[in-house]
């Protein structure tokens, strides 16, 4: 899908804990560093559907499993991928795409490290139901 | 100590699930992106001593409990920060401190939002037992 890269992440195992790759400022799919922010989602809650029109996000799953659905609404395409540490890659959403995640673990977690800093006036929201799913 | 910022952070509470603040490009202690990545570490063990000569971290522990020591070797002065979800705060660190860091809880995860790049060059490393700290 257009203006969605997804991307394979190192995970370096270590006998004291582990070190989880998320992001380098030279990676495909960075486009600046406005703010960085985790959220939760409980298991079969889902957030969204919210758009963008400036921000890139680029989200990292390190806590449970979530489902994210991504929606083009110029050519009518829905993306879905499955994050998790053991599907451990980035998910880079450009602007002026859906989006709508769905928490699958117990405990879920993203870190989405953002292109600009949070702005209301550059996002744009419709409820789960205003965009014909099957979750 | 100089060279060290506690900022208390953010967490928007919601039914589906929270919003934790991390970092802003326009926060107190933000030196640049280079990279963020994430460290976990298991109950008990230390990781650590390392000193950066360039790069500045910023941590946050979204996950279980963390205790960070640092250690000005100039002015031989110790400061200990514990941090978690119920003392969700930022430590910035500036360059040429030491840090150590030992996990509390059961599972503990930190996120480092850090200035510049992983370069080996730029980090020395001692044993634990090279810097006599109590823990």
């Amino acid at each position: 899908m257009d203006g969605v890269i997804l991307t394979s992440l190192k995970q370096i195992h270590n006998q004291k804990g582990d070190v989880f790759h998320a992001m380098k400022k030279s990676d495909n799919g960075f486009d600046g560093f406005g703010e960085a922010y985790f959220s939760t989602i409980n298991k079969n809650d889902i957030k969204g559907w919210k758009k963008h029109t400036e921000m890139t996000l680029n989200l990292v799953v390190p806590v449970g499993e979530i489902e994210f659905v991504i929606f083009d609404d110029v050519v009518n395409d829905f993306l879905n991928v499955r994050l998790s540490q053991n599907n451990y890659h980035r998910l880079t959403v450009r602007p002026n795409l859906w989006m709508a995640f769905k928490g699958i673990g117990d405990n879920n977690m993203l870190l989405n490290i953002a292109s600009i800093e949070h702005d209301p006036k550059e996002s744009v929201n419709l409820e789960l139901d205003e965009i014909a799913y099957e979750w």
